[in-house]
């Protein structure tokens, strides 16, 4: 006999059978989904990720939709026994799918939702919260200072970096990439450096606009420069961010030659995919270049660490948590279920997926709409 | 017998004896004095804070200055004995000098050195990086990372605070209050709410600007308010930072009432002076409430912490590094080392101890003058 899965029921005569393999933030989520005549089952099993026969269990042999995560393998298996329940419509918490084989869900007839529209702002604070730690040795004075060896004010004690004026280099200014550009220079009066294939048109003209409108303040303005290379970014700047996005040509990016190009007490930032940096050549830069500092939210092998990594002082390391912010997080959880629930109730697909605001507003209903479906096309949508 | 003292002995040929109780960041400072003709003696020894009796036995029977620490207890005792060394000229490496008898040192005729002109950004950039780090939960997520627990990414793993569009309260809008301010509304694009005795009219007025400069960008505009009472901000602030000075009228100025008045998931933030927070009183609100965040760079009983702080999770703790960056702490080693030498050499006191640049210039000679000295007048300077 199979083990039973733990579920939590919601609006148990609800007409169609939505799950969710996991608990979101918020409950607005769960209230759209029970207002509208669906029976919500939220998979309560205290396992991190849930495997594929955990979620055939979960699908059953009816189910209208079911809302799943990142961490899920999500392929014909799955497709075809919701499929077999009856359901059309999933949802990925998550504006990535590479959980996700499309082509599958294709044959199958399935939507595969996902919730762009809400992450930028949430990963750039990261990125720019990962950037301050690291300068300013927050987690380390932290640890020493609990530890209770803190015994009066020294002059050398945990000595940082000032980032005003200094030099802040992002590569890949795209959505993200130029949201914690901004951050920096409007923030930190820091002058930047970026390379992108794109030009990013954009936040050139934003950067140069407020140079002058500081000046006109008469304060010193800020300035920018795209790089021709990216060796030139990882030369000049003080401060640098990762955003570019992760395949063949940016596996590995940071390198032990990059590395060694880069300022001695430079701070490094990542909050973008993990093999974009070579995180054993990282750890040896670490080691033999004390006052380097990284900040990493992504890990080549995750949820794994390289060995030495979580050694390093150096070094602040944080859980894959750049959109955990309330906001953004009730916000993906709140598109998952209109994804969800849009599909089953026939509605057509929102005109711009990274423009969901009326999606977000709990003061009003939200547009009949599915905000983000990423195979809405090959399904003759 | 005595013990013996142990010093670093740079110059030995030089004319003017002088003594810095630490070592201090940076070089500069030693050149400047040696390059003057000083024999520059450090302490190299290996306590934190150096007694009354140790600073007596560096001091010696003859000295002509002595750059000291604000751990030490500069009375009558020390300035008489070096008025008998021969000496005149005594600097803080600190901007306060609480810890100096000025009357004291009035009386035996030595001039008291400070260094403001360089902490401002650091501190206010400190203050930044203890707001993003509590509202990001960076300390708890890194001891989680570090300590193997994270098996896959969840959606309520260290859900934080979203800081775009939110509200920043500022208690004290002095320099670093309204610099610390700056770096929230343009970084961040917080709206400020501010509380302080006179009107930060300066501050207000680039706010005004700024916020038409977003808006004639096609940006929603931020805002600014100050606040009647201490009250209204922290009822209305997702963030609130502390910059009073410390006195009767601000002492536990955060009280249980206070603390009760806040929201439930507000960031509290004191780079000020400890005691201006009821630390007891803060442990029993963190307790209360689990998502109550604070970020602490001074404590009550420093170097201490109160009991039960060391271990709240929604505390982050540094052990008073606000001015800890290589650049200000290399410039306030400098203007001790110019403090002390200009006064020895007989010039002139700098016109604005606030406007030091010109001493901090690597690149050239500084000006002959004192850039801060507290008791000039009294000495008929």
């Amino acid at each position: 006999m199979a083990k039973p899965i733990s579920i939590e029921v919601w609006n148990p005569s609800g007409k169609y059978r939505v799950v969710s393999t996991k608990s979101m933030p918020g409950t607005r989520w769960i209230r759209l989904l029970t207002d509208n005549d669906c029976r919500l089952e939220i998979c309560t099993e205290q396992k991190t990720i849930l495997s594929v026969d955990d979620i055939l269990a979960l699908i059953g042999d009816r189910c209208d939709g079911v809302i799943g995560q990142l961490t899920e393998d999500w392929g014909d298996v799955l497709f075809s026994a919701l499929k077999r329940a009856g359901g059309t419509a999933f949802s990925n918490m998550a504006v990535g799918y590479n959980n996700v084989d499309v082509e599958a869900a294709n044959r199958n007839g399935i939507a595969v939702g996902n919730t762009p529209g809400v992450l930028t702002e949430t990963t750039a604070e990261l990125a720019a919260s990962l950037t301050l730690s690291a300068a300013r040795r927050i987690v380390e004075a932290d640890q020493f200072m609990r530890a209770g060896l803190y015994d009066g004010w020294l002059p050398h004690l945990f000595v940082g970096n000032l980032l005003k004026g200094q030099t802040v280099g992002v590569i890949g200014a795209g959505r993200i990439g130029s949201a914690y550009a901004r951050m920096m220079i409007e923030g930190f009066k820091m002058n930047l450096i970026y390379y992108d294939l794109y030009q990013a048109t954009r936040l050139e003209k934003f950067v140069t606009a407020y140079g002058q409108f500081l000046k006109a303040n008469g304060e010193e303005p800020v300035t920018w420069k795209r790089a021709a290379t990216m060796e030139d970014v990882l030369r000049e700047a003080d401060v640098i961010s990762l955003h570019p996005v992760l395949d063949k040509t940016t596996y590995h990016l940071i390198n032990p030659e990059r590395l060694a190009i880069m300022k001695k007490e430079a701070v490094l930032v990542n909050a973008s995919r993990g093999p974009v940096i070579d995180e054993v050549a990282l750890v040896e830069h670490l080691k033999a270049n004390p006052m380097f500092r990284v900040g990493l939210d992504v890990f080549e092998d995750e949820p794994y660490m390289k060995p030495g990594l979580a050694d390093m002082k150096n070094a602040v390391v944080v859980p894959h948590i750049a959109s955990a912010s309330k906001w953004t997080r009730e916000g993906m959880a709140t598109l998952t279920a209109l994804n969800v629930l849009g599909k089953i109730k026939g509605y057509p697909v929102w005109g711009n997926p990274n423009q969901v605001e009326p999606f977000l507003d709990e003061n009003s209903t939200p547009p009949r709409a599915c905000p983000s479906i990423v195979n809405a096309k090959q399904l003759g949508w």
